[in-house]
């Protein structure tokens, strides 16, 4: 049994996102707290408008909960750059004690699975699981510098510029928070490798980790995948998305009806982002703004929340390795 | 409070380790599991080395618990290279799942006290909590090719090449388990960064975390210092011992009679390991054998194991960043 349980059912109380300019374009653009006009958030190099934007991300959940930065208990996040930097640095301007992840794009629901876990729990009462990525410090750590102009081949993602945080409490006595989405279980995942190197191919490493995490989930589960009102995986993008509902239907599962992939929305796709969006930002922002929005209106009820992450890096790819990937599946969902 | 507390005492049921050949030659060397003749382990590259020692720490606890893979159910680790690529690759060999972490020197009692929450949850049973590194592949990604020749600062601590792996276990009905070292309680640390910019002297950038780690831990169990047998600190080495001894002694906290460090304490330090020994490994080979070693024969009791992180990159050190540091904190007790 890989899935896990949360019979307190802990809230998502608040969220807060933040998005680029070319994001904002797309479907997220009206529900994120700021849209940026300027993707270097006045700040003077991109990793430390990547970690900006993260600050940003978990000042405003902390703000929509309408609670104040002495009240949270711990924050949970992780990101794409060496030695999590973002995360890292975005932690040392707050109180609270840090607990650093890396699944890479996955990074969105290990943090909340985690963060789940740990108010269910009884240990703490409110913790914020956070994530982001920025397109042009990613762009130059995993591939080259933007200056050489190199050109992206038809299977590529785009980072997604953006961040996004969630505030995780126990309900307690609180009935302002009951009609707050809750998280009811969680399935951390496996590390699978069907042997893609092609690093410009995210979506095909990443879809079976994926397909195996949601058939695992619905198994241990014993939901069929119409329970769902929607499954959204992190960011296979348009192809990736193809390959998982191939390989989930090879097992006699059809998610057709009811998936959608945050790479594949975020973006008007015309031109330049080819697959989709990907970054461990794509989904910590779809799922925090659009998805959650839908959530809180109830035009959503079950939602099952399925990050994946390509588990490379420069060095793994440069020494021969193939691109392993991982997905979490976290089940979040209206409960009364 | 940051700490919390593990009522169902789960168990450190076995571990397991490997060290280098520099690392034999002091204390750890005839606790190991594996003492290595040849750091490259068989590898074509150091990486390659680093996670096929990762593996072995993983595979030995297994066998030194008289489990099988199919026993164990979730791996949490993470390591010093970009993408924690060791970790992810060593993850991609079992059949568990897998949950990232990153916390660099830290990642030993981070792992540690996750597995802790967990089990004591009952969201698992059997949960292997490891990290490792190599000095050769940290080397090059942080500093210096090693073709290079460059001389280091009297500061400067040893990357240790090891890794060493901690089988958590739910007691439940086992009596065989019954005198395992209990995990009773962790500390999550917060990042503190006091603004040391010097990347050879991670000892100084660590102590103020460490220190403020550890003060914090005894107010929320409202323990004295000499509670612990042993204070067991992650990697400062002499100077950021000396720096974290004065640190507590200003707060009232008198921690000399019974503090260690397991940087301090690895090397025969003699000449070109100055400080002493850094890096995950270095915690996780020294409390996995050692200190472990120590507990099941009862010659220690209690332990306060506190792993201590330097939260920097490359990249934030060019772009002039200080250096944050944590310190997580895990008690480990003999109780019954």
């Amino acid at each position: 049994m890989q899935t896990i349980f949360f019979k307190n059912k802990p809230r998502i109380v608040a969220t807060g996102t933040i998005a680029g300019p070319k994001e904002c374009a797309g479907v997220v653009g009206k529900y994120v707290d700021k849209a940026l006009t300027d993707d270097m958030f006045g700040e003077s190099t991109y990793e430390k408008a990547e970690c900006k934007m993260l600050s940003y991300a978990i000042s405003q959940a902390i703000q929509n909960a309408r609670l104040e930065e002495k009240d949270v208990d711990l924050l949970i996040s992780g990101d794409l750059l060496n030695q999590i930097i973002s995360a890292s640095f975005a932690a040392r301007d707050y109180d609270f004690p840090f607990l650093g992840v890396y699944g890479a794009c996955s990074t969105m629901a290990e943090s909340l699975a985690i963060a789940a876990a740990f108010v269910n729990a009884g240990y703490y009462k409110k913790i914020i699981a956070a994530t982001g990525s920025h397109f042009s410090s990613a762009e130059r750590q995993y591939r080259y510098p933007l200056e050489l102009g190199n050109t992206r081949p038809p299977q590529a993602q785009w980072t997604v510029t953006g961040a996004g945080g969630a505030l995780i409490a126990d309900m307690g006595g609180d009935n302002d928070l009951k009609n707050a989405p809750a998280i009811t279980s969680a399935t951390f995942g496996k590390v699978v490798d069907y042997g893609i190197t092609d690093v410009n191919n995210m979506g095909a490493a990443m879809s079976p980790s994926t397909s195996l995490g949601i058939l695992q989930h619905l198994k241990d589960t014993g939901r069929n995948a119409d329970y769902y009102d929607l499954i959204v995986t992190g960011d296979l993008g348009a192809l990736g998305s193809r390959i998982l509902k191939d390989l989930t239907w090879e097992k006699g599962v059809d998610i057709t009806g009811n998936h959608v992939d945050c790479g594949e929305i975020i973006y008007k796709v015309i031109e330049k982002e080819f697959q989709g969006g990907s970054g461990a930002g794509c989904s910590a922002v779809v799922f925090n703004s659009y998805i959650m929005d839908k959530l809180k209106k109830r035009e959503l009820n079950k939602v099952l929340f399925v990050a994946t992450g390509a588990l490379l890096s420069t060095v793994s790819s440069g020494q021969g390795e193939s691109i392993p990937g991982i997905a979490h599946a976290v089940a979040i969902e209206n409960v009364e």
